[in-house]
């Protein structure tokens, strides 16, 4: 820990590519990878990246618990990813027509995902809920779409909870029920009398700002039968969850088998792939509706799409995710509980969220355990839930739970 | 031309593959890469692809005009962008934050395009258009895009042209205006009355199924005007013809400056990218609104971006592509009058578009030229323009030019 502190350099590079980019770009950053919100101990801007660690523009080693969001799964540069990589980019990428490869992602994604006969390919996630959303509306014929309160599908004006930029008809199809409650669901379809496309659902809770909730499982069950009873479609956004939850579907655990799910983030490893799986009954839909972009039929990031999913397996980077977290939840509940600081740590151990008692929605205790955190060498986020990947070692937890302690000491020497 | 004959194999890896597809992709395939709309002499899996060529994969070789519909600019595996890219790709691609890189490639695209003081960037032109809308609708607070009817701006709800699964709400709030049409623009300003947020125009009319048309200089300066005297902002959607007509924004020739506009494909020669440039006046509406997607700051496309227009300029790429499209043209034209059937060449001569007389909608003739000039080694669309790269020589050209000519026998010899 001594030896990160003495190496941590000044962040003139950092501070130098801010002013640059305040020139030529809107507010300086835009988006989840902005940290106009964070304290200034964030880098803003990565040099590079490899395993589970980035390192700054100034040349700061972080263990990085944020993962790219989500797309660092098994490792930045993992070698078999890599190797197919390379492999695919020396014959061709973004051609006239897809590759081979295009096909055997779809043929294993459908084998390794239970309730999937069929896979249509995008770009990210936005791109997987919108199209899962019009496969939904081309079947069924209606418009509405049930959302939970709070929950974040995608950042189209359709889906986004910011108003700028966004009309009244960009939102006027959806209705809300409450995350883990049937009734909700049941009330908002009887509302909707007979307009329901699609119930749109997370894996598990895991709204920015709030704590995690974990799924109910009767409430996983009742939805596939409200569903069913409603005849409407039951669309899992497995965006972020998706492949780090279990090697299949977020649900099969709870038995229950959605008829769409919208994938991204994690299934290329870093490269831009998204996914959109289906059952038999929604392909006719699926093939009627007119949806494309120019790189979504790119071949490198399908063969990163089958390098990636057979090393998930082969590597049990789900267990190797579980061990990590485990002991980073362990480790960061012994150093809050030394430091006296009474926090919540919710949701899988492979997404982690913590919060602070007392805080609130300025989240400033959290804040400032991530500000220390980031200066002694780990990057967690105060507001938006955390991920492991497979290659976070032991050392990396160690560094980790150093970081930690410096987070609560801060918290405890502010509050 | 014989040898291209003789070499000729049978498309028994693509059947195989269209089958498998069958079975796990809705359709077979979607989106503007399928070819089920196509003739059976088309293939639907690519093996690989160097500088303007492709091979699909049972090995036939073909001159390839559609350049992967855009992407492809210089050519495919070009070695200042491939070097370019190898060197990011082994630094971070997807990392927990952008590179310095996402700086430089805004700083290149604002001195590169006149109007542009801001860049964003996201992954796919629709992602372009889209962010470009809802900016629009933030500085204005106003509803209401004015496209020209038959263009195509993207593929979401608010854009896509075909019904299936969009609702009413999604299209509420666009109107139509002709292209080189400024009464009609005029006309929907007028019946908007003050809601209009912005016109959306391509660079020249090159929509799919119709006989390209230029832009008329005096419609263009219009259409600023009318944009000025009602407040609306004016998009130009370069998605398609960016950086292939011009080292600059498309209108920079005709003395136009918008205010937004859209650009992906050809700007990272093939890797996924998209930008949305704007003027000063549009910056605070840009940094209001919430819009991001898990690879939208990628390093490796940034890169991309930098080495493209860097080799763009260095190389003289659009002089290049205007003298091959200049002799593909005349070429056609000439085998076209010695097969005596009688044709029509529009658009610029980098992103040509060839009609025949007498073909309906189902551009039958289109269709058998196309086929024949596949099975003849040539790769072009019988109704989207086709897309001419700098690395198309001469030799492209003559063996394009000779496929061109068994197509125009195909023609004579059916119609």
């Amino acid at each position: 820990m001594t030896e990160v502190i003495s190496q941590r350099r000044a962040r003139a590079a950092d501070a130098a590519l801010r002013e640059r980019a305040r020139a030529v770009i809107p507010g300086g950053m835009y988006g989840h990878l902005s940290v106009n919100g964070l304290p200034p101990e964030y880098p803003q801007f990565y040099e590079r990246a490899k395993g589970g660690r980035v390192w700054d523009v100034d040349g700061n080693e972080y263990v990085d618990f944020m993962c790219s969001f989500g797309p660092n799964l098994l490792g930045h540069l993992h070698p078999a990813v890599e190797a197919a990589v390379a492999a695919q980019r020396a014959r061709g990428d973004t051609m006239s027509g897809p590759g081979a490869v295009m096909v055997e992602a779809a043929e294993l994604l459908t084998s390794r995902v239970a309730h999937a006969d069929w896979a249509m390919f995008a770009k990210n996630g936005t791109d997987a809920t919108t199209v899962a959303v019009m496969i939904a509306r081309a079947a069924t014929g209606r418009p509405i779409v049930l959302q939970a309160a709070g929950a974040y599908h995608g950042a189209t004006p359709m889906f986004t909870f910011r108003a700028d930029g966004v009309t009244p008809a960009d939102r006027a199809n959806f209705r809300f029920y409450t995350f883990n409650d049937l009734t909700s669901v049941q009330r908002a379809l009887d509302e909707a009398a007979g307009q329901v496309a699609a119930v749109i659902v997370s894996p598990f809770r895991h709204d920015a700002g709030y704590d995690a909730e974990l799924t109910d499982p009767a409430f996983a069950r009742g939805l596939r039968e409200l569903c069913d009873q409603a005849g409407a479609a039951l669309i899992i956004d497995e965006v972020r969850a998706g492949f780090r939850m279990h090697d299949g579907g977020s649900w099969e655990p709870h038995g229950v088998a959605p008829d769409l799910s919208a994938w991204s983030k994690a299934i290329g490893n870093g490269y831009p792939v998204a996914a959109i799986l289906g059952s038999a009954r929604y392909a006719a839909a699926a093939s009627q509706i007119f949806v494309t972009g120019s790189f979504w039929f790119q071949s490198v990031p399908m063969a990163a799409v089958l390098a990636t999913l057979t090393a998930l397996r082969d590597e049990d980077a789900v267990p190797a995710m579980i061990a990590a977290g485990t002991a980073l939840r362990e480790g960061i509940a012994r150093e809050a509980a030394a430091a006296g600081v009474e926090i919540s740590q919710t949701g899988p151990v492979q997404m982690p969220t913590l919060s602070f008692a007392g805080d609130g929605t300025g989240h400033d205790r959290a804040v400032a355990f991530c500000a220390a955190a980031a200066e002694h060498g780990a990057i967690f986020h105060p507001r938006h839930n955390w991920f492991v990947c497979a290659a976070h070692g032991d050392a990396d937890v160690e560094r980790a739970v150093d970081a930690a302690r410096e987070g609560f000491r801060a918290v405890r020497a502010r509050f």
